[in-house]
């Protein structure tokens, strides 16, 4: 049995997410791949746990986290195998994050990301640290949670060259499309997002088109090894769009989506957000409040279009979906069967 | 620079198909995966040829086959790293593909498998056999081309329960079935579709539910561990259905589909070939003559949908990410960096 040690690092929702759901999984490590994996640290901006044998999720109270088990050198103490990343995403200096994910890639440890930050911080930088200590960057929580972005691109399309990628890529911003489509005001279909738990804290982040501009700068970097950097994306937001504007795309059959794209002239990538007007009968037109949707175009394999749910336990299980490939790989890596 | 040597049985179009791409490929194997990959040996029913140090594809003329060069002992002769078989599909006996298939895995030959033949006769046999010799059985070319299906499953949404899997799966039914609800008729449609080549040879094996049927058969044995046999598929067809049936369905507002089914019921694994009808606004409505589409409900991520072209080039490139899933996992298992 392999032994598999977990560090959570930002322990808001979506990180005690991601350990519930480690947790219900055990068994199924077990069996699957052979593997005993525990979370042996978790901790979120002012306070943190270290168990090296694993913490204890007996208790109903669930875990009393130690004021001061946090900041750099957590991932060191926590020595664990994989650290899962689930703070605040500062894209302008990478936040505590981009310490942690350092910290982990240089000794050795793989790294999980839901944060965005650090990823559109230094994507290139992370990815080149990740390769020198021969361990693995995933990204598959920080690109749009359960729909398939990064491993679309780079496993269901391998050895195609991929031309171009549109895709509706935050919840927040179809949701309150959709709803002011429906009627709805802009501010209490933002309100109503944050409700559901579709909005990012500052709502500006989604509707400013900032959320889909960082997943297309991650997924440039990563699927086309780009250098983009923010600045460099051409960015619509949904704040300026005005009941004409509804009524008029209402009269023209016409359904308007915040969407990221990247495009892919052999050498050449760009990329931007743009709010477009699709006709009823495109499969984007129909992608409504709670999903998301990504289409791919490639040379052999045509076009692929891809649509998925969005919600906080969806980007918890992307995470660990990132994780199970990790023990997929361990378990090929195995020695020859005798 | 690591050699991989590759072996084609069944030499068709397809067969054909994946030579040319992965000629246009070596240049790009060399340079991500510092892989030097060569076809070792191709046959089909009567001829074939081997050349342990590449058969040699500079003349216009193509290769010429040397009668005889076939069947039981061309996969020891050719010595491949990699087989990927192509062959005719034949799911009562299996075909001469199972015995190639069986042959490469005996050897320690990875397998990637066109054909379904071979995987409805005996899956389980094969995944086994496999297992024993630490060799990958891959199945995605066998499995609706470049429509993502066992990688949809066991990759983009690992580590999720898997609920159910409700799929448009073959090309000739969703041709066909478009083109009667735009006013042509049942043979003329399927000609049209053979032209188009979308069809097998014997077009009963579409129509009748056959293909569908062996691709359902197929995912459930892989992905859920079923052992289901294709008698223990109820199947419908599309040749029973009459004008009448088209007009009805037109003034219901509906658009009919023939989808394979799976339902995993936490053990019990059932799967089934249903002509099943859709409002205009399901998105399997929206998938036209060229596409297929699968539709998978889990328990964590809820309900991902995927809809992609058909057509040869499709089927040759998704026995080639196969291939290139084989690379990747070559690279993972690289010692480390130093």
């Amino acid at each position: 049995m392999t032994r598999w040690n977990i560090a959570i690092t930002g322990f808001g929702a979506i990180g005690k997410g991601v350990a519930q759901i480690i947790q219900e999984r055990r068994q199924r490590y077990r069996e699957l791949y052979d593997a005993d994996v525990r979370i042996v640290g978790v901790c979120g901006s002012r306070a943190g746990l270290i168990d090296h044998n694993g913490l204890d999720w007996s208790s109903d109270a669930g875990l009393t986290l130690r004021p001061g088990e946090t900041g750099p050198g957590f991932v060191q103490r926590a020595q664990a195998d994989v650290l899962i990343e689930a703070g605040p995403t500062d894209f302008e200096t990478g936040g505590p994050g981009y310490t942690y994910i350092k910290e982990a890639l240089s000794q050795g440890t793989h790294a999980i990301c839901i944060s965005k930050g650090a990823l559109v911080f230094d994507y290139a930088g992370l990815a080149e640290l990740a390769r020198a200590n021969a361990v693995q960057l995933k990204i598959s929580g920080a690109t749009s949670a359960a729909l398939p972005t990064i491993d679309l691109l780079q496993y269901n399309l391998a050895g195609c060259q991929i031309l171009e990628v549109e895709g509706i890529l935050t919840g927040t911003t179809n949701f309150v499309l959709d709803s002011m489509m429906s009627g709805m005001g802009f501010a209490d279909a933002v309100i109503e997002a944050q409700h559901l738990g579709y909005a990012e804290p500052d709502p500006r982040f989604d509707v400013e088109g900032w959320d889909t501009a960082c997943k297309v700068n991650i997924l440039a970097n990563a699927a086309f090894g780009a250098c983009l950097k923010l600045q460099d994306i051409p960015r619509d937001g949904i704040d300026q769009i005005t009941p004409a504007d509804i009524q008029r795309w209402k009269a023209e059959g016409k359904v308007p989506k915040l969407v990221g794209r990247i495009q892919n002239e052999t050498g050449n990538v760009r990329a931007s957000v743009e709010l477009k007007t699709y006709p009823f009968d495109h499969p984007f037109a129909r992608v409504d409040a709670t999903m998301k949707a990504v289409r791919v175009a490639t040379d052999v394999m045509g076009e692929i279009t891809v649509m998925g749910v969005t919600g906080p336990s969806a980007t918890a299980a992307a995470a660990l979906k990132d994780f199970e490939h990790l023990l997929i790989a361990d378990v090929h890596c195995m020695p020859r069967a005798t």
